[in-house]
């Protein structure tokens, strides 16, 4: 084998371990991850799943920001080609929902179900998360000021309106994850343009 | 000692250990909650820690049915003096809004955090919190109807209104135990009465 293609090999293999270990945090927590099961699932040792990465503890910082990763393809990536302002807020609406109801991570929103999971554990991974969530919610922000310049009404604060959607988005991924309810995704995108004065 | 005071002494025995783990589980997790470090905690072995619920499944069972009754406390019986409507609307957004910034969990909202935990974990555990989580959205759905009843407003669907609520409290959750946010209580609580078109 080629230096090349042993190095193409070797991240063929990280992301492989990478997209297992995001499934299964993603349903478990990323604590609940053991590298135990990840191996098994993957049919690798346990020296064979760490190895790439270093420590269990750099493994999961890399599943977090593998699924900080696909969130943003998801969600942010949709909207580049629209300049901010209400289509845009409302494209950004009708992809955050698909990606709650319909996402890539089997057991729902991985920063959401990740961010109740890490609150209470101090550590490098929460100080990330926090970051994670900090940026989100700033991006938030600034797409709803941009849409409210437009708009002819008495205005509420941004970031009240972003702690409306943020908070709509984890009441739809329990809707989805722990009832089971098929209004869900319509409720949900229906209240989120409420929030927005957009009806 | 009498049996009667036997029988008391057993039953504090019990409070006490589910008292801890309450407070453990808030922060970690209910499956985070292990018995030999709630049997260090409590100065207890680890069969005198399970012996009075039979098993840890019971006890973490046991956990949750405290951690309900806690939240009842807090939140629904501040109202019984009301009739629905909203001035009980009203207090139920400020009783909420201090349990979930000044609350009795050191790690935030038990049932939420629960929730998001558990959601992608089958089993018994999973099923009562989905019949508890079921009951608090249709005690609030018959209040957010009751309180739209006399009000002159276009009506969003109570349903809507309660996954805006629900969310929020999330939300706020969030910028309590993640961001240490000291806005959280004063921005949530008026993202509430927005949301309630109570301003």
């Amino acid at each position: 084998m080629s230096p090349r293609n042993s190095v193409a090999e070797a991240q063929r293999t990280k992301d492989r371990i990478l997209q297992r270990a995001v499934d299964s945090a993603s349903s478990l927590g990323l604590e609940g991850l053991t590298i135990g099961s990840l191996a098994s699932d993957a049919g690798m040792s346990r020296a064979g799943v760490i190895g790439p990465f270093g420590s269990r503890e750099k493994l999961l910082a890399a599943t977090l920001e593998n699924a900080v990763d696909v969130f943003r393809q998801a969600v942010v990536v949709p909207l580049v080609d629209l300049p901010p302002g209400v289509p845009r807020l409302e494209r950004l609406i009708e992809v955050w929902v698909r990606y709650l109801v319909d996402g890539p991570f089997p057991g729902g929103c991985f920063v959401t179900a990740t961010s109740f999971e890490l609150d209470g554990r101090p550590g490098a991974l929460r100080e990330r998360l926090r970051t994670i969530v900090t940026t989100w919610r700033d991006f938030l922000t600034s797409e709803v000021s941009a849409a409210q310049l437009g708009m002819q009404m008495p205005r509420q604060p941004a970031e009240e309106v972003v702690t409306t959607l943020v908070g709509i988005s984890m009441a739809i991924n329990q809707e989805v994850q722990l009832l089971a309810d098929p209004s869900a995704a319509r409720r949900g995108a229906q209240a989120m343009r409420h929030a927005l004065s957009l009806d």
